[in-house]
C-alpha cells in the first residue's frame, strides 16, 4: 500500500494506468479564431437528463486559455484505426489543424470529420480539480458512426475483444476439461480456427486437384519462382517436408509446374496453368476470409489479427517464413 | 446528426458507449456502519498533484446520502475476471457485502479484496452534473496489482487487447500484401501461430514414433476408447481421414492400438502404453501452452482464447469435435 506524501507520480500514474479508457480530441476556438485540439483521456458521460459529459484539462496546458473562454467546444470519441490522431494532438505544433479536413460547428467550433462519436457540447461548468481544470459540458448534437473503439491502458493502444461465455463450443464440454484439448487449451483452439477456414478453402483446392501441402508448394513458387526441392521443404512443416519429391511429382503431372537443371541444380517453377490455379485459390481464400470475419463485430476482427500476431511475435523462434522471398533469404 | 431537445436517451447512451471504459467498484460506510457499494463506470483520474479521482453517481442512487455524507471512500479498478463483482454491487441488495470478504480502510469504509488497482480516498469536492453528482477524492493510499483489466463497452464487457504495428513478423514484408497471404491475412495467422504451438509439441511425438495425425487419433480414443474407423475418421480433416488405414496400421505395429471386432463391428482401443504415451504428450502440450503465454501480457493470452472463441462460435458450421464422447453424437 503506497500512503499519501509518499506517492511517487509513476506508480500513481501506473495504478491509475490501470482503468481503461477511451481516446478522444477535445477541440474549440477562441473569438479570434484561434483553434485549439488536444488529446484526453479524462472524458466520461455525467448525466443523461439533462445530457452532459466531462473531461478535464492539465492547468499546464497551452490551450488552457481558449478552453476557458469558449462556451462552445466539441468531443471526438477515437476509433480504433486513429492513433495518429491521438498522437498528433497530444503533441505541441503551431497549427494542428494545418493539414486535416475540418468541418465548422455550433459556435465555430473545428469539428474532425472521422470518429466514432462526436459530441458538440456548450461549456456547462468548470470546476476545480488539483492541477487540472474539470470542464463539463451539456452535449448540444452528436453524431455516431458503428465503429470499433479505440482503447488506452497502460500506457499503450489497445483494441476492445468481447468477453466470451466458457463453454459455447459444439461438441465441448466442461467436463472433459480435466484431460481434454478442450476450448481452454490454445493448441486446440488454433487448430479448431484454421480448420473453420481450412475446410472451405480445401473445397476450391479440391476442384484443382490440389490439397493444403500441394497448394502450399505452388503459393511458394508464386511469390519466387525457381526454387529447388531444398529450399520448398525447408519453408513446409515436417511431414510434408519429407513427403517433398511425391508431392512434386504429384503437381507435375498435374502440369502444374515444370522442372529443370539450373546453374544452383534443379529448379522447378510454376507453369502459367499453375500459376492460374494459385491465383484462383487465393482469391476465393480472401472472399471466404471476407465473409468469415463479416460474422464478427466490428473490431473484434482486427483485435483477433493483432493478438494472433502478438503471439506469433513473442514465441518466435525463427520459423521460416514459407513466401520469404529472395531479399529476405 | 441528434439535436438537443430531440435526444432519445437510448440513442445518446449508445454514442456515449462508443467511449471504452474499466469498470469501477465504489464503497462507504455510514456513520452508523450502514455499508454502501456501487458499480461506476463513470471514474477517472483529475490529477497528479495532488493527486486526485473523480466518479459520479445517479441523484436517484439509494447509496447517494452514504456517499455524500462519508467524507472517505474507496475505488476498486475491477479485474478482466470481475465481471461477476460489477454485476453484484450494479443490482440492489439488503446488504450487497454479505457473503464477501472485507477489510476496513480508512475512515471504516469496507474493502475489498479483489482488485487491480484500489484507491482510499477523502472527499475533495462534490460538484453539480445535472441528474448525476460529481465526487472528486483526493488519493490518500492505493494498491496496485499487474493484472489484465476489465473493459466496457457498447454496453458489454471487454478485455483490452494491445494494439500491435503491422509488418512485425519475421519474414514478412508490406510489399508482399498484393498477392501475398501475408499478416494481415487470418488464414496465414492461425497456420503460423498453430506451427509455433506445433513445432514445439511435435518434438515431444517425434519421442514416441507419432506425428500430429496418429496423435490425433491416440487422443481422440483417451477420450472415448473403442471407436470404429469410421469414426476416427469423421473427426479428422481430409487428409488424413482417407489415409485412416495406414495410420491405424502404423499405430498397431508401435503397440499402441489393438483393434477387435465387436457388436458394432471392428473397435480400435488404445493399449497401457499408448495411454501412457498420449498422456504424456498431453502433459508436454500443457507446459508449452503455459510457456508460450507466459511471454504474452496479462490479460492479452485471455483475450486471444476469447476472441478465436469468439471467431469459431461465430463461423462454426457444424464441424465435428474429434474429442466428442459418446452422449455427444
Amino acid at each position: 500500500m503506497v500512503e499519501h506524501g509518499a506517492f511517487d507520480p509513476r506508480e500513481f500514474r501506473n495504478a491509475l494506468g490501470a482503468f481503461a479508457t477511451g481516446v478522444t480530441v477535445v477541440t474549440a476556438a477562441a473569438p479570434d479564431g484561434t483553434r485549439a485540439g488536444v488529446t484526453a483521456n479524462s472524458f466520461n458521460s455525467v448525466s443523461l437528463d439533462p445530457p452532459m459529459i466531462l473531461w478535464s484539462l492539465a492547468r499546464s496546458s497551452r490551450s488552457l486559455g481558449i478552453f476557458e473562454r469558449a462556451a462552445y467546444w466539441a468531443v471526438h470519441i477515437l476509433a480504433a484505426d486513429q492513433d495518429h490522431l491521438s498522437n498528433h494532438f497530444a503533441k505541441s505544433a503551431a497549427d494542428k489543424f494545418a493539414g486535416l479536413e475540418i468541418e465548422t460547428g455550433i459556435g465555430g467550433v473545428p469539428l474532425l470529420k472521422d470518429y466514432a462519436t462526436r459530441l458538440q457540447c456548450r461549456t456547462a461548468f468548470k470546476y476545480e480539480g488539483g492541477d487540472h481544470v474539470i470542464f463539463v459540458g451539456e452535449v448540444l448534437s452528436f453524431d455516431r458512426r458503428d465503429v470499433a473503439p479505440l482503447v488506452f491502458h497502460g500506457g499503450k493502444y489497445a483494441l476492445a475483444a468481447r468477453k466470451t461465455e466458457p463453454a459455447v463450443l459444439s461438441g465441448t464440454s466442461p467436463r472433459d476439461s480435466d484431460i481434454s484439448f478442450g476450448e481452454d487449451f490454445l493448441g486446440y483452439l488454433l487448430w479448431r480456427a484454421a480448420q473453420h477456414f481450412q475446410s472451405r478453402v480445401t473445397i476450391h483446392m479440391q476442384v484443382q486437384g490440389l490439397d493444403p501441402d500441394t497448394f502450399m508448394i505452388l503459393a511458394m513458387l508464386l511469390h519466387r519462382d525457381a526454387r529447388s526441392p531444398k529450399q520448398l521443404a525447408a519453408g513446409m512443416p515436417p511431414p510434408a517436408a519429407s513427403n517433398i519429391d511425391a508431392l512434386l511429382g504429384a503437381l507435375s503431372a498435374r502440369g502444374f509446374l515444370t522442372s529443370a537443371d539450373g546453374p544452383a541444380g534443379r529448379e522447378i517453377r510454376l507453369t502459367a496453368e499453375g500459376r492460374a490455379a494459385t491465383l484462383l485459390i487465393h482469391a476465393a481464400s480472401r472472399s471466404i476470409e471476407a465473409d468469415l470475419l463479416g460474422r464478427m463485430e466490428p473490431g473484434e476482427a482486427m483485435a483477433l489479427k493483432h493478438l494472433i500476431r502478438r503471439f506469433i511475435v513473442q514465441t518466435d523462434t525463427g520459423l521460416p517464413h514459407p513466401w520469404q522471398s529472395a531479399a529476405d533469404d
